[in-house]
């Protein structure tokens, strides 16, 4: 029997060449179709939106003993309560559902009216209800490019980074799903030279590259997550767009860190990929040197290599890419990224989701933000065509993607693409 | 007609002398009978606990038009999204339907029995669902006492501190009610003069003395609530126990702020004291030099007068007060911190919690952490009986209380009380 990371299986729904959703990656995602009022659980294969509470409804799921509303849900909260033997599951049963091979479905045309939608027909909704968000700072390039900036290149890393995986909660309510216009927002910055702050619109409008990972419910409040066990709490990833206000975090962040610099608004894509969906493209993270303390200690291949890019779009132009990163340079990894969550008993949830930070590699053109991008705005970065940009413009709109490839398996995320609008 | 906040009122149901819970109070809290297995909202007059659900049913709040299963909740959430004027009706209709003048509810001693309890017949529950969690640091002795012992005097304040109410996102899931346990967290911790951090249990267990309060929906994503609307957006506060690991906060803290030196666990009071129940207890803030910008400035008696203490109880030993502070000495209202956490656009929600920073007032003995009270460790505080604590140990349980008095009426939050178990 094929395994649903079998790359000889194929569906018997159209997957477009080079489309992230192959049979393969079976992603879990929230849709309401425009046609009707009940928001739904689905997956996607290809181009086509999967409405699994339907699918669930006619018995098509009926061995795997699910609760009967578990997929008639806002979020994929309960969903992901069930725990990874579910999801496991989950993912084996539709893998062998839509193979070509099977007619269970297929044959039924009145089903597969009900269970499948066409992807402009829905519109995709957050996945899951966050309640605590973090935002970890685990990309060494981006650390000591930041670093750099504001220091100097001899203290460009602080001395605790090589120890722990930096960390600070964010806001979970202003986090919205792809497609979603920001407003730029206001706030107080200090003009350099200047005696006192001025209030009015960023001037300094920045993305930040980053990816996320989900978890399950934790353990009690007390009780910690261990390295080896970690992957056991993480449910699926997505792509992560940590909007910055530079000038805003500039001003506020010392001692307590960036607050409204950062909380007007994240971006997320719309659609989880499970880790088990990602296993074919596990590998090594940077070696760590001085070797961690034992409960950070990770062995083996705990990261995983996902191609990641940022492209800008002015209105009315054509998107130009402006950098092409990946998941791999991630210096902590997220099994290390748990494990220091939690080591001091702090509890997690189901629908928690903890960011990456920039995601920034080697070369100049890898690095996750304008603000490195364009060195603290003293570099412009060309755009096709005529214009350049040194942070983002009102009405831009900043796309990233990622995706895994490995054997003629191409497995992705989609895409998180927002429009910034002029301040309200 | 006699106000809920008239002091001649007096109920029908015993209050002790100086209790916090007068009739003039009416916190709302969350509580489920031992000998039942529902969750109510519900109310208190001095020790009795009222069933807020069995009160509704009985057709008592008939006239308030209230969704009928709006007290049938585990949380307050939803009845705080009700708004202002509902908060402000269900008030005056206890205040009248308590009055030692009325006989509607007392003549029924059937009805009596299903919505009266004594305080030692049921459990309290947390009150709200907090999905976000900000933490502010308000208080200018607490910033100039830390920033003194860490920078020197002459560097005591940062430069952003007396331009705006510098805040930080907390952990939401670890926020835990008066009378759970928590314990010591164990983490990483640099030791002067060491060569690399060491793993532990932390060795300087602290409390904050800190306030809360508790917002309802605000306005959508990208718009602001501005001081002079921001009390419309609050419900009520309750005392705050901002549990700190200084060892574990000094070594992670830098450039991201406080995270695992925190996020182990916070404690609430368990009854939501109403800003209409402060009312008569307004005071003015110290004053703002310089005036902050046009987005914060504030007028008039926008903070409230309310007496804080905290105590330390050692295990089998009893209680000795260790701090005696007040809630106006804040020098950043909560309006001002409303404002600020959402000019920039950031939304808030029903249920979100936002303390304010330790309290320390102006002399020695009302400062609101050990650290500052043992002066970093160097000045151990003397304990009744034979003990003293620089920090927290392993067993000692912290008490915090606070209440409000004037003209012969006490309004009260009761307690926040929390012990301290050895780490796991």
């Amino acid at each position: 029997m094929l395994t649903a990371n079998d790359p000889n299986r194929k569906s018997w729904l159209n997957v477009p060449l080079d489309s992230d959703f192959p049979i393969q990656n079976i992603p879990f995602g929230v849709f309401i179709p425009y046609e009707d009022d009940a928001t739904t659980i689905g997956t996607r294969i290809g181009n086509t939106a999967i409405d699994l509470s339907a699918l669930h409804q006619y018995g098509y799921l009926d061995g795997l003993k699910l609760p009967e509303d578990v997929f008639l849900q806002d979020t994929l909260n309960d969903f992901i309560t069930l725990g990874r033997p579910t999801w496991r599951a989950m993912r084996n049963r539709i893998a062998e559902l839509f193979d070509e091979k099977n007619n269970e479905l297929r044959q039924s045309e009145e089903h597969c009216k009900h269970i499948l939608y066409g992807l402009h027909e829905v519109q995709m909704l957050m996945p899951v209800f966050i309640q605590d968000y973090t935002d970890f700072y685990s990309s060494r390039e981006h650390a000591e490019n930041v670093g750099t900036m504001f220091r100097g290149k001899e203290n460009a890393l602080m001395p605790n980074w090589l120890h722990l995986p930096v960390g600070y909660h964010g806001r979970s309510s202003s986090i919205v799903i792809s497609g979603e216009p920001l407003h730029r927002p206001k706030g107080q910055r200090k003009p350099k030279d200047a005696d006192a702050p001025v209030f009015g619109p960023s001037q300094q409008m920045d993305f930040e590259l980053e990816m996320a990972f989900i978890t399950t419910d934790g353990k009690a409040l007390g009780e910690r997550i261990e390295v080896q066990e970690a992957e056991d709490y993480i449910f699926g990833m997505v792509l992560f767009n940590d909007w910055s206000a530079r000038d805003i975090q500039a001003w506020e962040y010392v001692p307590l860190g960036p607050f409204l610099g950062k909380n007007f608004g994240s971006s997320i894509s719309a659609w989880v990929v499970t880790l088990d969906a990602l296993e074919p493209f596990r590998t090594y993270s940077p070696e760590q040197k001085p070797a961690p303390l034992d409960y950070l200690k990770s062995e083996g291949k705990k990261t995983f290599d996902i191609e990641l890019e940022v492209l800008i779009k002015p209105e009315g132009q054509e998107e130009s890419k402006v950098c092409h990163s990946n998941f791999k340079y991630l210096y902590w990894n997220i099994s290390q990224q748990l494990a220091h969550h939690t080591v001091n008993g702090c509890n997690v949830n189901a629908g928690d989701m903890m960011a990456s930070g920039t995601i920034s590699g080697p070369t100049e053109d890898s690095y996750g933000s304008m603000l490195e991008l364009s060195w603290r705005g003293s570099k412009p970065v060309a755009l096709k065509g005529s214009g350049s940009r040194t942070f983002i413009e009102d009405m831009d709109t900043v796309i990233m993607r990622g995706h895994c490839k490995k054997e003629g398996i191409r497995i992705g995320f989609g895409e998180v693409s927002a429009q910034v609008l002029p301040a309200l």
